[in-house]
């Protein structure tokens, strides 16, 4: 096999209680990569469709991603990263982890599959490192194993695949400013009240427990950040507002979608899920700001060849 | 039924990643409390035999415990309390909150049961503030539910009863100092660095998909306490030791039980955390502290009618 073509999906991290750990997968919005195999060496970026990203293989999130992977992993000549981008930079649902992913799960086909989808982790975090400044692997593990994802140490990326409740729909709202994650990281406190802390980490046990369960009120209830909602709400145009609005309509909770701007929430069925989605947006349509709104299955495959 | 005779047993609260909010019941140790209906309003304390304690209905936590119930839930006549007290108090494995739940349990049993045990936590709980000067339900919750608990919020008393791996053996060795939770909560910082929060939620997040999973490695590499343990284990003689000898002989983790000074080491099996045992109390033995050590299943029932 020479040349594949891959579907890597967009994803929600943090997910109100689980800061740095807990994420999971999406399944209607995505990128779509073609990676072949060239003749010379080291892996260069082809077409970039659909967003503005560095051709520039030492500055593109694909092509470092990719890179790390072929260190660890020798090969004869290179690989070409072609990259329709739908996910937007910046948006807060892994725009940067689908690329990273997307690359080192691409390259891994057409080398026959050295690596377990939890293996390629650690080289798809180089890119995501180059992204974000830091090296976090609570997008990148959904992404690339599927469906809600626990990342118990980023040190050591050990990574578990959580069940997922198979009525949950996730609603997304992007409202159209940019945020970085190195931003929204840089306002956040280095020290926080231990109380706080105790009041997250019940949340985020009984969130998991909710999930082995399919309790679906223990997982409302847990859907809760008194730690990094405080603080980066206000980065978010109407977020209080929106999403109070989500959880009065009926959704099981709503929260921060990783960095942000985006907005989150899931619900039980789709009809539910739409509904939030309706009640989220009139905030933005009231204030005339730009936004998308997205509708999804929590995607328990992760990234996949089409 | 005018009288009833119950096994209330020790706990093990905190339990590495869980502070404040994990804890597992224990089988071999426990006080048997014998409650007696009386013609007199009221709650008394009759006898007491293995430990000093207060015979003062208002000092005293299991007549604390429930007279709290018996406010919410008014009857005829009142009750006298006799106590055979096994769990010294200040060891670390949940002496206050045995009393405490005890008590509540026995009078539902001679009410008729009106209340569920999960109900019941909120009427021990007067007791356990008592002794601990905090409301914390993370011993009352094994002690009442059995098995492993997680007490998702203190505030609302949200309490999930977990599953137990049926394999785990507790060994704990109980050195003879006294330490009061007032105490060893007072030393406790108010805030805790973000980092180590979240470290510490990725190793609950984990611990509990473990229990779930039945997963032994798993919880292994989640028993690490980032927060709390460092601030604590100075209170402890010996402790990083015992802890390490503990971990060398094969358990599967090991830290410090409830508040201390009780250390406890989970293991796989019986013959296990026998040898986990012998390996702990060797330090003790060298500097010549007296101790105690146990060895228990969890016990999935809780407290249970003789």
């Amino acid at each position: 096999m020479d040349q594949v073509k891959i579907f890597t999906p967009a994803s929600v991290a943090n997910v109100s209680c689980g800061f740095d750990v807990l994420g999971f997968c999406l399944d209607s919005i995505g990128d779509v990569m073609k990676v072949s195999r060239t003749k010379n060496k080291g892996v260069t970026i082809g077409i970039i469709n659909g967003q503005e990203l560095p051709k520039d293989p030492l500055k593109n999130v694909a092509s470092v991603a990719a890179s790390a992977l072929l260190k660890a992993h020798p090969t004869i000549g290179g690989f070409q990263i072609d990259i329709e981008k739908r996910i937007k930079p910046g948006s807060g649902i892994g725009s940067s982890a689908a690329s990273a992913a997307g690359a080192v799960f691409a390259i891994n086909e057409l080398l026959g599959k050295p690596y377990s989808r939890n293996e390629l982790v650690q080289y798809a975090i180089a890119g995501e490192s180059l992204a974000s400044g830091a090296a976090h692997a609570d997008n990148l593990a959904p992404v690339l194993l599927g469906g809600f994802t626990l990342v118990r140490s980023n040190k050591t990326l050990d990574i578990i695949k959580l069940p997922s409740p198979k009525d949950l729909v996730a609603t997304i709202i992007h409202p159209k400013i940019e945020l970085k994650t190195i931003h929204s990281r840089a306002i956040l406190k280095n020290e926080i009240p231990l109380k706080k802390a105790v009041e997250q980490w019940g949340n985020l046990g009984a969130f998991i427990s909710a999930l082995y369960t399919n309790d679906y009120e223990l997982l409302s209830r847990s859907m809760k950040d008194k730690v990094i909602e405080p603080t980066r709400a206000i980065l978010i145009p109407k977020y209080k507002e929106i999403k109070q609005a989500a959880i009065d309509t009926g959704a099981l909770g709503s929260g921060i979608s990783g960095s942000g701007p985006s907005i989150y929430a899931l619900s039980k069925g789709e009809f539910a899920a739409k509904e939030v989605g309706q009640a989220m947006k009139t905030y933005y349509d009231e204030i005339g700001l730009d936004y998308e709104v997205h509708y999804s299955n929590i995607n328990n495959e992760g990234v996949r060849v089409l």
